[in-house]
């Protein structure tokens, strides 16, 4: 969604705020993940066959530490490697993530501001049958297979959103949720007792768009998640009234895909307009053209 | 010289004594640079071409970090990078350099005992022109090209040789001292007050190979470093001179090559004995001779 707003023909202002909650601790390295995957698609660094790292990468590292028995489960390709000791070396001497994530993006060119949700670390801990898990436990090594029973967010109840977190939310004249996953990545963002103030106040319009499309996840666990976690099918629909319960006032507008457009009057009766889009966004034309029709919600 | 002995037919229990003055942390990371050569060299990974580095290295992450505005005047492979990883992280964890070594080494198949010098930091300083540098400074990123006025081992005086290191001493059956650089790399070993007790109490030959041969070094700038920090020739008969004045008494022969016959009666004027063979041992098998002459010593 982001990558839309960065491609749109007439120049956005954009500031993309990040989930923190999925960052690990790796081979004595800090690792971003969602920060990380943002930063490659605004670059254009992206490899968009496995969703995650970098195109062209090597693995030359990878191989070497699984010969020196250090855990490779999660998989860390040479490039992608440079990020995680560049950031790494940076946070050791003393700088906050939010100027290091800015160094990163600079250096690769990316227009956009790329904001961490906080300096302050989170970490999402995921109940399974198994236990509480880290996050990338449950998600990576895991595959998220395990059915989720509870997820909490360690330090979340202390950490601050960023002062520029709430800058860019002071001054957006549209605020938009992305169709990410709303309990694992939208939800350490607005668990940030700032930020739902902040948005709350905030004139703008706040736009969710859908992680569900016909029944399923665009992409990973949100779908059996709104089941086991909010007792919700895995509609649209069921996204609004999760939104509308979890946050109450918040949303104005949830936009559906097209192939969703019977859950209408349901969003609709949940306190959220309803907005009918394509939302298949896979392909970068179909990012721009949603991220153009948002914009077109701001000039109407 | 120890992948001579690690290439010998009948096997020898070798115990290998690294300096670790020429460490360095680049991006966070610890690097042994004498360490990884001598280990890499042991498992067959060695890139024989440039004499450092892993053979079949990749440069990816190289390429990112340059792009992020590190430095990269020291180059870290992909594959090598594994390795300051994994022993950066172990230390981090609490473990000794010692232990990590042997680890990294055993993971990579090693059957020679791998041993820092001293697991608490020494850091080698070069004077020049310039002033104080440190030594990958002096050596890397300026290309030993400065005329070296001054050494200094900052740590050295209080670091200790390990127990390992000093228990490799007093079990050995024979002592070669490697045809390393006298200044930068044999006397940080050398410095250990407590490695020159043992050495002396030894029973067994100390036996020096020559790192001069035919007026010039084998590598590096040993012969200019002979000149300017020993006043003495870059030859054979001047390394014995520097070793007896340096360690009086230490060193009962040095090895010189068949080309520096002629240098034998001044090493033997020196007190040291000279032993005339061929130490040209850039090749395996060449390296497997001059350490089966070597070990003729003991059983003669």
């Amino acid at each position: 969604m982001a990558h839309g707003f960065a491609l749109l023909e007439e120049r956005v202002d954009l500031s993309v705020v990040v989930n923190t909650g999925d960052d690990l601790e790796l081979h004595g390295l800090h690792v971003s993940p969602d920060l990380d995957t943002v930063m490659y698609t605004l670059a254009g660094l992206a490899n968009t066959a496995t969703g995650w790292g970098v195109a062209d990468e090597t693995w030359s590292a990878a191989a070497m530490l699984e010969r020196y028995g250090q855990p490779t489960w999660f998989g860390l390709g040479d490039r992608d490697l440079a990020t995680h000791i560049t950031r790494t070396a940076r946070l050791a001497a003393g700088e906050a993530l939010t100027t290091v994530t800015r160094q990163l993006k600079d250096s690769l060119g990316i227009r956009a501001d790329l904001l961490p949700m906080s300096d302050q670390p989170v970490r999402t801990k995921v109940r399974t049958a198994t236990g509480w898990l880290d996050f990338q436990d449950y998600f990576v090594r895991r595959h998220h297979a395990d059915p989720v029973l509870e997820l909490r967010f360690d330090g979340l109840s202390s950490a601050q959103p960023t002062a520029d977190v709430l800058a860019a939310i002071e001054s957006a004249d549209l605020i938009v949720i992305a169709p990410s996953n709303p309990f694992v990545s939208v939800a350490p963002i607005l668990g940030l007792a700032r930020v739902t103030e902040a948005l709350t106040r905030a004139q703008p319009s706040v736009v969710a768009v859908s992680p569900i499309v016909a029944g399923g996840a665009l992409r990973g666990p949100a779908a059996d998640m709104l089941q086991s976690l909010s007792g919700e099918p895995p509609t649209s629909a069921g996204i609004a009234r999760h939104y509308a319960r979890q946050y109450p006032g918040l949303i104005d507008a949830l936009v559906i895909d097209t192939a969703d457009e019977a859950n209408a009057p349901a969003i609709g009766a949940s306190g959220i307009e309803p907005l009918v889009r394509g939302t298949l966004i896979g392909q970068p034309d179909a990012r721009r053209q949603l991220a153009e029709e948002l914009l077109e919600l701001v000039r109407a």
